[in-house]
């Protein structure tokens, strides 16, 4: 049987590794490498230029923490955008609530949603089948520019890293369109890289320093995802008006009834308890 | 320049690797393999049988959390005995409490100790430099089962997995000896493997099956450990008469005034609260 090995450098001299039964897919879309592959722990999963984005194995904690955690702060949210998204695991997410009445997601590129609905219906299941999910495939930047004020109670930055089309989803520009476009008690969560290796912490500070600058709340909290490097992953929370401790309705959001395998309202407490290198380095930033 | 990896299986097909500057010592002891290397992101690290031990960058993290929980639990904690532990990171962190009167460890292997002192002092700084500090190279099996009754406050087991040397630590017999010889206020921190691979999480159930069965409070908690297989480390947190929440002594342990750069007291809690997917893994061992 063939060798066959993917490989993601998480520093120039660390490299995380999954041995692969098969490479489904290889293509180059307008925007980046995208390509699919098959293990034996991780199920399927998928790459941007290279980058691990989603295994079948892990995405629940991903999907989880990114939507709960503001559902259970203000469980009235009605009409959500997710920014980025393509494998469709937000999006699927955050429709579980019947409570939601409109979700836009706006992928820059469609061949990811494409591909995800062929290789990982796991993720993408909801994509094209919910009448309350309007796909729009174009740039996140462009699209929160021309939107209307306070159109939204959430926003869902399911974005890559910093580099690459994913670059202006970590500009003033971009945050200060967000707060425009959230309602007086909206909610923006934005993917907020990692505090363990060096690069990946220059990013955290860099978007908590824009973020804070922007928002009168700002916070981050934090996850285990395995398959991201050092394991150890933040999500921002930032808002104009709920406070994601103060202000959490755990008995609202047990109410709904949902079953989540990571997420839960003792969870969303202790994922705001951050290490003391990680809160010094944030209020630094 | 050469071109050299450490690389340690975190499943059969899935790897994590560390480019290697140089491979400083390589040894058979009567017990274990033992190999120390130095790299350029985690500084000097070794390894036992080929599997990551410390890493001067992330030790802090587990040597903080083994150690500062309990003492925030009982800041009466007189009497320590450290079972492993031999790279003398754990000794160091329990000694920076001036009130600790003795710490007894038992290491099974002298070389650890040695080699440790000479490659890693961020680690094995105080071991043979603190008149408290009293090493013991035998069996820590043994050693609980000669101890007498009420001998210690705390004890740490800071082993490595349940194969090789540190099997016996993970028996009901070890675990019965560790209560007899603990006082009525003692608690038992043990190393308590990750939830997410399987195999790793088989042994979590194990340990955490055994436990429960020993004593009347038995509580698990988590941290962000990268070098570890998944990221996603635990320890179990066992006694006869403290709850780790309800008994934590946040104001006592805060004046103790020891900086600390991963643990602080809201992060004791959040460690508690685990993803339901481990809940439910561990009420069902």
């Amino acid at each position: 049987m063939i060798d066959l090995w993917y490989t993601e450098n998480h520093q120039e001299d660390t490299k995380f590794s999954i041995k692969v039964k098969s490479h489904l897919h290889s293509e180059k879309s307008a925007f980046q490498q995208i390509d699919f592959f098959e293990s034996d722990t991780f199920g399927k999963f998928f790459t941007l230029d290279g980058l691990m984005m989603v295994t079948e194995k892990d995405e629940f904690i991903y999907h989880d923490m990114i939507t709960h955690v503001p559902m259970a702060v203000n469980p009235e949210i009605k009409k959500v955008l997710i920014i980025g998204g393509g494998d469709g695991g937000t999006a699927r997410e955050i429709l579980r609530y019947k409570s939601i009445e409109k979700v836009d997601m706006v992928e820059i590129d469609e061949r990811v949603v494409r591909l995800c609905q062929k290789y990982i219906p796991q993720t993408a299941c909801k994509l094209d089948a919910d009448p309350r999910l309007c796909l729009h495939f174009e740039d996140g930047l462009k699209f929160v520019q021309d939107a209307k004020d306070a159109s939204y109670d959430l926003i869902l930055v399911d974005s890559t890293d910093p580099i690459g089309p994913g670059e202006g989803l970590f500009t003033y520009d971009f945050y200060n369109n967000c707060k425009r476009v959230l309602s007086e008690v909206g909610i923006l969560i934005n993917q907020h890289e990692s505090p363990y290796y060096d690069s990946y912490a220059h990013e955290m500070k860099r978007a908590h320093s824009k973020i804070k600058d922007t928002f009168p709340i700002a916070q981050v909290y934090q996850f285990h995802m395995p398959t991201y490097p050092s394991g150890h992953w933040l999500f921002g929370f930032a808002s104009k008006k709920f406070h994601p401790l103060e202000d959490l309705k755990a008995d609202a959001w047990n109410a709904f009834g949902l079953h989540t395998r990571y997420y839960n309202t003792d969870l969303h407490k202790g994922a705001f308890m951050l290490p003391t290198y990680v809160k010094e380095s944030l209020e630094n930033a």
